[in-house]
């Protein structure tokens, strides 16, 4: 998700306080930075965070970490929830690096609406991709779980292939989450896009 | 699928040259009813047999048996193709009997616009529920290949969760098959679906 950079994005990154500057520093120790030892959920490509926050302000023992690339997108959440909460930090980075951040520390991961990169040639940097699903199983805790959003059908049904080949099992899969009783947290896009009438499609997938 | 009882439905039945009468007699021995030791390819539900018999014809080194529950039904498929194929053999019967008629003969099924049976007091009746897969359990010679198309949404959703539950792994899955580049003989419903709009899942599940 690409945006206008906002002018003061720097400063609202160095002057956020929920935000992790040097987060391999608390590889192993994520623990001691929540004070507890409530389970850690990863939000992968958080976008403007309505999700995690939402989330996070939803289940006060469950810890949340939020992660997303781009600078200009992490400093739009910043702007929108200043507030830090207890169990919220978020990290501007890149998944390909999640490993050098986790050890068996996160108990389930979402992917929210994440970039379908829809050329085959591109199919490698989807967040599903044998490349990152292998970065994953290193983060994990112990029952590897992974709940995923997307509208677009070719990063579903490629997801659903490669996390068969990571004999992960669908616990719950949903093709129209908008019509279903699934209790959902809305991202951003969720909402424009229901309301647009697209469907949305969900697993739910554990190993 | 239900249709209004053809009158010379019995009729057309009694005089099919190719609708197996006693399918229990053939089992270990389908090799012996088709003459040769080519693979052997089931539909389940086949309905008013566009899709097997054209399968049938379009791939002579395969051998194809279609089963159909309603005997109505049945009596319009050999209506609508009245001659043998050499390489196509129908039953009149329920797929609760499979385990009586094949013994690790079959190669792949086919599950082409099964009833959906959208009610979970039903669940149990839709052709990928735990009951019927244990069932084709027996039937797979080797691999187990189950290839399935449905314009059901929660068909597909509770497919792919069972499918993954016996560990079937999904080598294709496409969201809307009319706009992919998958080879695939329709179904009679599948063109009024496709003329439609209506979007069309489809999987390849192995083990």
């Amino acid at each position: 998700m690409r945006l206008r950079n906002l002018k003061d994005k720097d400063i609202l990154i160095d002057n956020c306080d929920y935000l992790i500057k040097e987060p391999t520093k608390l590889i192993n120790n994520w623990k001691n930075e929540f004070n507890n030892n409530n389970p850690i959920h990863l939000e992968i490509g958080m976008g403007k965070g309505d999700f995690i926050y939402e989330m996070a302000l939803n289940n006060p023992d469950i810890n949340f970490v939020g992660i997303e690339k781009y600078t200009g997108v992490i400093a739009r959440a910043i702007k929108k929830f200043p507030h830090k909460l207890a169990n919220l930090r978020i990290i501007n980075m890149d998944a390909l690096n999640l490993d050098n951040v986790f050890n068996k520390e996160i108990e389930t991961i979402y992917l929210n609406f994440s970039d379908p990169w829809p050329k085959k040639r591109n199919a490698s940097r989807r967040l599903t991709s044998p490349i990152f699903l292998n970065i994953y199983e290193n983060l994990f805790k112990k029952d590897k779980i992974i709940i995923l959003k997307t509208d677009n059908l070719e990063l579903f049904a490629s997801s659903l292939i490669n996390l068969s080949e990571f004999n992960y099992k669908f616990k719950d899969v949903n093709l129209d989450l908008a019509n279903s009783d699934i209790v959902n947290v809305k991202t951003e896009y969720e909402k424009k896009f229901m309301a647009k009438g697209i469907k949305i499609n969900y697993l739910v997938a554990i190993k």
